[in-house]
């Protein structure tokens, strides 16, 4: 990546920082998403992301360089955070 | 009241049912007002309540009676669930 | 699918009621996926779905059934009355 | 004020920048709620705002310096920008 470590609990996959999670209900995730939609706003840097039921997946990348960079590796960190 | 016991954490003020809730930040409110607004427009029931910052103030009523009904009360476990 | 018709705006694709929609950015995008969480909750049916900034898309199909129901096209309808 | 002109629709009152808004349904107003969250984080600064089914009212001031500032006009217009 040249960005430094892929962060724990994420992979890269298909060019992409990829992380799947699994929440106890829709309201579970979506109470997280609702956090992630604020860090991703404050960052200015927005996660391609899908949400079913329960299930979220997050592939991260950045649009304007068609790869990885520092923004993504910083937005999964301060997603990660809302995990801890 | 008449509608039972007013569920713990909560108190009867103004003839609402009336809840302080502080949390760690903005973020961390908000993640638990996006759940609670679910719970609410599926209960078909819906809080007075305001937040600043961290703070989060819930009034439970309900507007047609003028009174604290079981509705409220209702509501009051559901978003107790929220916070387990 | 035995469901009447696939609502307007909508097609089906690989067995779900699809449908893409584009917004000004990722808060109008946002304000919209927050309203479709209500209904969805309220109905007691989630969408799959995914956002990337300012690009919506949903898919709706039973996942018990494994194909699209009334419920897929009720979701559909109560969809659409949002972007009226 | 000091921080130049009050934004049309505003008001002060009680030493803040005051406004209530009226929407159709609560869904409606959750919609608008969304997407002040994600103006706010973004702007570091966050509103005291309360919510009553299709009803909300903001109040803008800033707590550090008890007093409304420049800060407030302009997530007032952040504010105006999503009602236009």
């Amino acid at each position: 990546m040249g960005v430094g470590e892929v962060p724990e609990g994420w992979e890269l996959r298909d060019g992409r920082l990829h992380r799947e999670l699994h929440f106890r209900d829709f309201s579970e995730a979506w109470g997280f998403l609702s956090r992630v939609a604020l860090v991703a706003e404050r960052a200015g840097h927005h996660p391609d992301w899908s949400n079913s039921w329960n299930r979220v997946v997050i592939d991260l990348w950045s649009h304007d360089v068609g790869a990885v960079t520092e923004r993504d590796v910083r937005l999964a960190r301060l997603i990660d955070e809302l995990l801890a």
